[in-house]
């Protein structure tokens, strides 16, 4: 194990110490710090929807959350449990996706540094907005060691507090709000779905329906082209995300060491769609609920238009994860 | 004037003397009959927007209206005040856009049947869509003369009622539940935009804030390429819109002749925009707040991202008036 992982293994002790679970009170806890920064984002209907699948589908609109994805709701819990000594620190983690920009404007809010390790590859628009929230953004060679090897880098010279994207309980915790407002918002779901990627969301989803509503069934629905979370549940222990393919770009990664547990235990199955599934159910979206919603935040709702689920008579939450898009490279485009 | 103008100008005299005033009890009453069947839309914000204009924008969400656009309120007000002799020999208009939709919608709610002359070279995509409504669609030449010739055939032959889409004071009456909804849930807003075509929606908002919320300035947004408001406003009497030429295409009628006596005295001024202005701020939207905005909905947007309109410091409500777009023609693709 080089220095540098050594320090990432370092700070996931560390917090495995800090967090052994994520009780009732600890998501509680993640709502207060959450709902003071990030939108309570509002639940939309269908009529069209709900005539068509003969349901009841209330859509959980994270699109419309702050920095276009729920990722903001887990960044504002871990930034805002960060000591004060840790705050004058500053975070940093490598993505080149919505958790680069959520973490940069929690850090922002909260008055820290981000440094985020991105691809030198990345788009030159999501470079432009992660530096819009005031980010110091270091690019590096696009493959994952050379990922892990700057921010740890970035961690040994400036003291820099890891926050992972999803392998994190500060963030699983912060992720669980979107359903814990949900199920607040609409009583009696009968099954919440949501995309599964690093599981974040999906451990997060699990937990909060657990606590608030135990007759729910969580349901995480995976592109069939990037689908560990799916083989790995089959096999009972984390099988790695191998050259995974699929338009939903949100969705690529392993699952979390700390999200697989929660998952083995409170999620009721995993449900796998097609990329053409995916881009039907997007287009869906857009032309009748009149929502912009990325491929990944699509998914969930393609296990419906794809008929991989019985939802006849059911009352179903569905998470739009979020909204981020590239208007001129839309995937129906010729 | 040939035998179908004047029986289009027959049903216009009717429809006058029975519609003097569009009083603050006829607005009720119209809202009572819309919220049974349409949605109270929600009103959004931006926390970008805010900062970016120095305002408070409040945006309300047509296009997540029924049939994705304010018309369906007209249509239900309309329709729902037929009376059962009339409803027996059912609607009829002419109409390719919104108001074809949502006129068969509404026949269909109220039990009646509707007839939509249409050109024969409209989008197979909208003759679908008011076919799905169970309208019948009969099928003209591509011009005003044969629209308006068509329609008057249909009245003859089957005693069906015109629903014009906006010369109509129950049209009027319907649209402008829209703002009231919108001052009932945001009070004090210094000022509220919405788009002019016809005028139904203008004259509608601009009534709905004269009872409503006197202080409240009503200022209509129009596609400089089909400026016919703004020059009928200047010059005090109607001026035909000739050639008009914008992709808002919701926005190319000329004013109604019930609509424009509401507007010169109602209304505080009309603003016009440019096609590249439209874009941008359709793409703003979309990118920005992840609604899917049509260009005619965009254009009221438009009059703050093309600096038409001073508005730091002030409350301001934005009617986002439909979201029907072709996501195949999207206009800034090249």
């Amino acid at each position: 194990m080089s220095p540098a992982q050594t320090a990432i293994e370092d700070d996931r002790a560390t917090q495995a110490i800090e967090h052994q679970t994520i009780t009732q009170q600890v998501l509680d806890d993640a709502h207060d710090r959450v709902r003071a920064h990030a939108h309570w984002t509002p639940v939309m209907r269908s009529t069209t929807f709900d005539r068509r699948f003969e349901a009841e589908l209330f859509f959980k609109c994270e699109n419309l959350q702050r920095v276009g994805a729920f990722k903001f709701r887990g960044a504002i819990n871990a930034v805002f449990q960060l000591s004060p000594e840790e705050l004058e620190r500053g975070v940093t983690t490598h993505s080149s996706g919505n958790h680069a920009q959520a973490l940069s404007l929690a850090a922002r809010i909260a008055g820290t540094q981000a440094r985020i390790v991105m691809p030198k590859n990345a788009p030159a628009v999501k470079l432009a907005a992660v530096r819009g929230y005031g980010a110091e953004v270091i690019l590096c060679e696009p493959n994952l060691a050379a990922r892990e090897d700057t921010t740890a880098k970035v961690m040994e010279d400036t003291g820099a507090v890891l926050i992972h994207p999803y392998d994190n309980h500060r963030i699983i915790a912060g992720q669980a709000t979107a359903a814990k407002e949900l199920i607040e918002d609409v009583p009696e779901l009968d099954m919440i779905l949501m995309p599964v990627g690093g599981g974040g969301l999906a451990a997060g989803t699990a937990l909060a329906a657990h606590y608030l509503s135990p007759a729910t069934e969580v349901i995480a629905v995976e592109p069939s082209g990037a689908d560990d979370a799916y083989r790995s549940f089959q096999a009972g222990h984390i099988l790695p995300s191998v050259s995974p393919k699929t338009l939903a770009d949100g969705l690529m990664s392993s699952l979390g060491e700390r999200n697989f547990p929660i998952l083995r235990e409170r999620l009721r199955s995993i449900v796998t769609v097609d990329d053409a599934d995916i881009i039907t159910a997007m287009r869906t979206l857009w032309e009748r609920m009149k929502l912009v919603v990325e491929p990944s935040g699509a998914v969930p709702f393609a296990a419906l238009t794809a008929s991989k689920l019985d939802v006849a008579g059911k009352r179903i939450g569905i998470i739009l994860s979020g909204g981020n898009v590239d208007l001129d490279r839309l995937p129906w485009a010729t």
